[in-house]
Order: C-alpha cells, then sequence, then structure tokens
C-alpha cells in the first residue's frame, strides 16, 4: 500500500522539501505537474562550454533552462530554495564513463569547479498534453515513458557527442494528433516528436528494449509509438566523454522547479 | 505531353478565365496554388438552412467559405468576376439522388431557387504545407489525394447525413508530424488530421478502394497514411438525401477564388 504524502504535491517547494528530508522518494512524474521539471547535467568547468556547445547543436533534445556559476550548486532563476546537491530525488555520479554510485544526495562529491546545467525535460509536457486532453497510458498504469538509443546522431561538440535518446508514449491516433499539435508549442520541453510509427526507421531494434529496461514497452493495437528527443541524450554523451567527474539526475527523479507551464501557450484545436 | 498554359497559372481571376474559355481543364491542385480553393455543393433554397446546418455540425469536413443568395451563381466575397455556373472545370449534376450530368457548365440547368455553398478544401492546405516543407509525394507524381468513405458517421440535419469522407496523403515519419502541426492553424481548410496510421480504425478495409477509385493509394515502407476530414462528405450527404436537384465540383476541379492563402500563419516549428 502507498502511503498518502503528508505535503503539498502540487508545490514544487514542498515536494523539493519532502524530497530533501527523504519524506519523498517516488518518481517526480507524479508531483509538482504545473511547473516546469528538469535533468540534471554537472561537469567539470572545463567541460561546461562544450558541453553548453553541445547542447546548443542539439536543441531538440537538450534544451537549457538554466546553468549555475563554477562552484555553485544553485541556480536561483529556476528556484529560490533549490539546492541542487539535496533536491533531486536520487543521483547517478560517473567517473572516467563509469557509474560509481546512485547517492540520494552529492553535497559530499561537491567541487568547487562544478558547473549545474538544467535541461528541460518532457515530464514538463506530459501535464501540458493531459491538460488537452491526450491520454497518456503510461501514466495510467503508474509507469514512465520508455526511453531508447536511436540510430540518429546528434551534433558532436568537444569530447560530447553521440547517438539522440528518444522517449516513446504509446498513443491512439487521434491522442498522437493532439500531442504533436501542443508539443510543438513547448520547444523548451522537446518540442513536436521526432518521430512515430515503425521504431526501425529510427534504429529502433525491439521496443521490448529501452534504455535502463524500465518504462511502458508494449503497444495496444489502436496505438502508435510516437517518440520525442529526450534529455537523457546528455547522459550518453556524457559517458561517451569519459569525463573524470559528471553526476545527473537518477532516471524519472528530475530537478523540480518554481517555473510555473503555461498550459495555455498550444491554442484549442479546432 | 501536356501543353504549356498560356495564362498566369498563378492568378486565380486568369486561371477562371481559362477554365471559363474552355482553355484549362486539368486538376486545380496544379494552379493558383497561393489561393483558396473550395468544394461546391448547390441545392435547392429549400434545403439550404438544413444543409447549412449539416455543416455547422461538422465543421472539420466542411468549412464553410461562402453562401450565395437564392437564385443567384455568384459569392462577390470569395471573387469578383467568379461565376460559379462556368469557372469550375467541371460540374457533376445530381437528380433524385442520381448523377445525371458531368458537363463543363451548368448555366443551362441553373435555376432561380439554387443556393450555392463553397466549402474549405484541402487543396489550399497542401499550398502551405509545402510552403512548410513537407513532401507530398501525390503532387510529385502528378496525382492528387485518394478519399475514402469511413466508418464515422457525421452529424445529421434534415436530409443530410451519412457517413466522414476522407482525404489520405502517404507521409514520412517527420513530413506527417510537420504537416499535423500546420494544418491544425487552418480550420477552414479541414484542420488537423482525423487518423493517421491502421487505416482499419476508421473502417477502411483497403486503401487501394478509394473514393471514386482514384489518387495516390499506394505506401512506401518509409509513409504513414495520414487522413483528412474531406468536403467530399457534402456530396455523399447530398446523394443520401435525394435531393430533387443537386450540383457540385467534379472532382479535383475546384472553386478557385480571389482569397489568399496566409502561408504565415502557422508559426514556425522550433
Amino acid at each position: 500500500m502507498t502511503a498518502v504524502p503528508d505535503f503539498d504535491t502540487n508545490s514544487p517547494k514542498a515536494v523539493r522539501a519532502a524530497i530533501r528530508s527523504g519524506a519523498y522518494r517516488g518518481f517526480t512524474n507524479a508531483v509538482a505537474r504545473r511547473h516546469v521539471q528538469g535533468n540534471l547535467m554537472v561537469v567539470p568547468a572545463a567541460h561546461a562550454d562544450d558541453f553548453a556547445a553541445y547542447c546548443a547543436l542539439n536543441p531538440r533534445a537538450l534544451p537549457v533552462l538554466g546553468r549555475s556559476r563554477p562552484g555553485s550548486p544553485f541556480i536561483p532563476s529556476l528556484g529560490e530554495d533549490l539546492d541542487l546537491r539535496t533536491d533531486t530525488g536520487g543521483y547517478m555520479v560517473f567517473r572516467g564513463g563509469e557509474l560509481v554510485d546512485t547517492p540520494c544526495e552529492v553535497a559530499s562529491v561537491w567541487r568547487d569547479d562544478l558547473v549545474a546545467f538544467v535541461l528541460g525535460c518532457s515530464f514538463s509536457f506530459e501535464g501540458v498534453l493531459q491538460h488537452h486532453g491526450v491520454r497518456l497510458r503510461h501514466l495510467d498504469e503508474g509507469n514512465v515513458s520508455a526511453m531508447y538509443e536511436t540510430g540518429i546522431a546528434t551534433r558532436a561538440a568537444g569530447p560530447f557527442g553521440g547517438p539522440l535518446v528518444v522517449s516513446m508514449r504509446a498513443l491512439r491516433a487521434a491522442d498522437a494528433i493532439r500531442a504533436i499539435g501542443v508539443s510543438r508549442h513547448y520547444p523548451e520541453f522537446h518540442g513536436e516528436p521526432v518521430h512515430l510509427g515503425d521504431p526501425s526507421l529510427i534504429g529502433i531494434a525491439d521496443l521490448a528494449d529501452s534504455y535502463g529496461g524500465h518504462g511502458l514497452k508494449t503497444l495496444h493495437a489502436d496505438e502508435l509509438p510516437v517518440f520525442w528527443a529526450c534529455g537523457a541524450t546528455a547522459q550518453t554523451a556524457a559517458l561517451q566523454a569519459r569525463l573524470p567527474l559528471c553526476i545527473t539526475h537518477f532516471k524519472a527523479h528530475m530537478v523540480v522547479t518554481d517555473l510555473p507551464v503555461d498550459m495555455a501557450r498550444a491554442t484549442p484545436s479546432e
């Protein structure tokens, strides 16, 4: 039985406090659904400009919502009390391209030369899609969207490069049409899809073989797979770059910001 | 060998004059591509309000661009010199639900109690789609889009009802995504698609079996069928209503208006 959270799940500040205290350890797609969430990517300052260039070259996958000053774990424009060392539900720590730890906080490994990037995440547009009447079966089933490495190469910058990673949602045709029309108005959350239909056309051999193995990977007979560029592209690039140190959020535990999602930006369809 | 037209194919007025004189007998999707084209539906005045109500109940298929006064073959808002009896490349004349003639002009059967409706047509958004970089293979191949009767019922009004008719375009995924995003901004040209993917989900058993038998009906391995509501829905409804007299355009020979198509309404995608 899941305990009922005893904090305001709609308040980003309350959600962050619950995460910080350890009271909340769930996926963040279930909370603060009207506020922007983001991918976390922390790299040494020596690599920060290359990473920023990589994001700029691949804006569909890597829309930058904020960047910290060297050594600072704070990005005040995203949340006044936001501490990127403690306020994400889980972290992955990579050294030399190897995953070495998945801690709940990274204050102990933080360094004075680290720069944090927060990148747009599809969790934010999922709320918008639902607001516009799109059924997201993976959410109805308490799951997250599946991710896949594609055969599409990103545009490289410095040591950063590698395949585009996408997230997939199984949608009925009418919902796919609506989701495409809505999501294109949100470039900071990956914009319109990069593909729909036959996965093999973008180098995905088997939907059952998702990135990390998790997420909703099955299609009903009346559903199409719809693929959006995914911020996890940054993780793949950072692994490939074999940085001495790199910290990211742990899958589906995102940075919860105070930025409200503008639900009304997508005009209702005729 | 096709003769090169000796009139300004970009000018609606010149196109209409060429049609009126018999100099042009081709499909109108090849001419006046930056101006709005429409379906023609002419019914006796006694049925005009029912038909208008039918259009209002099914706006995706039947967006009304103009309506004439009883007995008048003119709709000046659509073209100062437009004469609906002579300026469409071909007509179909129905009596009691039966096709009795396909003349090049209908001046001889015009009556003082006829009311003409011009309804939005997908030919108009095809120009917009191409403007936004969408490849339309049926146009590249000198063809028109195929149409299909679906299993989707329209909302009836008076004697008018029956199945929704759709047009289909075979699009690559990236073009389908772009086409969806663009077309939803043009409700007067049928707006966003009603379906994409598996045709059987909307009651189309076989893509080879198109309405009237014509149009591009084949799919390449990397293409999806994308379906838009179609103004031919009005013809099916008029046949079913068994009106004493009903006149429509002949397939793919549309009413060419002076209204410019606003290419810029759809914002470019990120």
